[in-house]
């Protein structure tokens, strides 16, 4: 689009404001805090790569009823006067004496009462985006009023996605998916994985993407050790399984899935392996249904995997998906959230080969009133060798 | 190098710890509680993009003498066993129980006495990167142990870079400089913005950045409206002004300065408004000392452009750069701190031209005992023209 400074209709943020003030209702509080850019993002359209400068804060309040209020530094005026949002206030950031706290108490005192609650998100998978000490003077300041925990108010409303940002994970997806189908042209074998690295996110961008926020994968002998290290120069060889896994971005929206590569002949393990994951995924695929937990899918991956003589890998193995490169719910043992139309989810599951090295595979999903709809192109059943 | 999960000698992250404990027994502190991604690469050397997913919290304590320990999802071990941290200790991340809060309650409560004082940022441009109610629950376990601000401690050290950091950040401002000569190559009139910034990252890429944190710009007849908004399509024409400004990383190290072109013949505002930018940017070259203030250096930009017929713009003009796009301090009339040698800055003025429009200009230098060296390559005097 010509404006990138308004991704959807002034209404999509209308609706999802109305779904927050019915959560804010629904939990006792007055007003909703928020610090984070995926929370300021998702309610005000306000897309920028600012955030990567930590120097200032930036807040949003949502009372219970009426408008919201956007107070932020003077610098994102021009940009944030384009999106809807009705009320926007400003300091001149960064300020040692008072960057933005006063201006920040006068507009929460304004709309919550001093027997009144601020909820704002204090539990797992969030940050609070400020200085701590400014928070801590915050609440000072507006005393007796009590802040209190927003988290499922924020999780509730930001897991189930609107067909319009179904369409845009789709379209990040689509952009990964091609990226994918070019691999065989960059990750030859002598190539080095941090060359394969640049060259991936160069095709992430040809083919589309915004910025790439996240690349991240390994190579070696029948699987890889760990998939969060950044990419040495030891190059690509023979026997080598070589994953790569994206969080592309496109007008905000991210995708998170992953793909295999053998370099030259794949080995038996490494080709019964992938085929494990793809067939626990594929069982996944056909039975999630809306009203099953987060730890059902754990526990429905885990086993297709046992089930196919593999050995289900540590950790979570999956998660939502959207303004950030990973949201709530976690697919582990102990996610008990209610899986709903309109998530949009990772299945992720990790296999163990040998010596400490695993395997893994990722789809990504939204999730229908009759089950899986893949967003992410599905991978092939046959672990690819670039010969 | 074959494996980047050590930046750097051991020895590097040893002279850090050592600087770090000093500033924390000066400032009558027990321990330093680090939660930041840059604070923990900092002190470990740990680097993964995968900070991108806010699902887990990492922590590092630092006690006032002895070994630092990381306290980390199990995700990260393998890593982190590279690095040269002595003593790691994990749990499986993301737990909803506790998330890490009764190991990391074990491990402060075992370094610091029931009458101690735990630092951690709280200040300016810091963040807590941990939920906040799991900090409320942590200070509750550790009572009566104290928490203070420890801003000043982080800052104090990560200020002064050194050598090894300097010879980093100028291999970041090499690759950036070498992605601005071939800018002409891209930005022809008729291209769409989001184009350029997409062939820019390619660029960056291209010229070994490993990612690319942070592009931005604008383009517009006299200069641009705003230095934070995406791009969007509207096409190149004669007349603009078009600014690119990049943070891009190599080895976990960023640069970060911008560069101008005209399309077509520039105007003769554009003109002298690039040349009273590269003016007043080349005064504080010459003039700035340690001993001076960071306030010192915004006046010197703003006296320096209104001698020379341009308008000074708003906002900070400067600031530190290093393992984050933008660090401590910021050239603003009300940033006191001292200028140190061996600081990272970026020199950044700005100048109202027409209409609401601005231009940037952005240098990144190391301070010597003598004054400044250049990091970037720098600016040609007159604005350049893509004709």
């Amino acid at each position: 689009m010509a404006d990138r400074s308004l991704i959807f209709p002034a209404q999509e943020y209308r609706d999802r404001t109305a779904r927050l003030q019915q959560e804010i209702a629904r939990a006792g509080m007055d007003a909703l805090f928020l610090t984070a850019p995926a929370d300021i993002f998702y309610v005000t359209g306000f897309l920028t790569r600012f955030w990567e400068s930590p120097a200032r804060p930036w807040f949003v309040v949502i009372p219970r009823s009426g408008d919201p209020v956007a107070v932020i530094p003077a610098i994102g005026e021009a940009l944030m006067a384009r999106t809807w949002m009705p009320q926007i206030r400003t300091w001149d950031a960064p300020d040692p004496r008072d960057d933005g706290i006063s201006l920040l108490a006068d507009v929460l005192g304004d709309l919550v009462a001093e027997q009144g609650c601020i909820g704002l998100p204090m539990g797992l998978e969030t940050h609070l985006r400020m200085p701590l000490g400014d928070y801590a003077d915050l609440c000072r300041r507006l005393a007796p009023r009590r802040f209190a925990d927003a988290t499922g108010v924020v999780q509730h409303v930001r897991e189930v996605k609107s067909a319009a940002e179904i369409a845009k994970i789709r379209a990040s997806c689509v952009i990964a998916g091609r990226a994918f189908d070019a691999v065989p042209q960059i990750a030859r074998r002598g190539r080095g994985l941090d060359v394969v690295f640049r060259d991936f996110q160069v095709l992430l961008l040809r083919e589309g993407a915004d910025w790439v926020s996240y690349v991240a994968g390994g190579a070696g002998p029948d699987g890889y050790g760990d998939v969060i290290s950044p990419a040495g120069a030891q190059p690509l060889q023979d026997g080598d399984v070589l994953m790569l896994d994206t969080g592309a971005v496109r007008e905000g929206y991210f995708c998170d899935f992953d793909r295999n590569f053998a370099i030259g002949a794949a080995s038996d393990l490494a080709r019964r392996t992938h085929a494990a994951l793809w067939q626990a995924t594929e069982d996944v695929l056909q039975a999630l249904r809306p009203g099953m937990l987060a730890c059902d899918a754990h526990r429905m991956l885990c086993d297709g995997l046992t089930r196919r003589g593999a050995t289900p890998g540590a950790g979570r193995l999956g998660h939502g998906l959207g303004v950030t490169l990973t949201e709530w719910p976690s697919f582990t043992p102990l996610d008990r959230t209610e899986l709903r139309e309109g998530m949009v989810l990772t299945l992720e599951p990790g296999a163990a080969t040998a010596d400490g090295r695993i395997m893994v595979h990722e789809e990504n999903i939204v999730l229908r009133a009759d089950g899986c709809e893949l967003l992410s192109p599905r991978a092939p059943h046959d672990l690819p060798e670039i010969l």
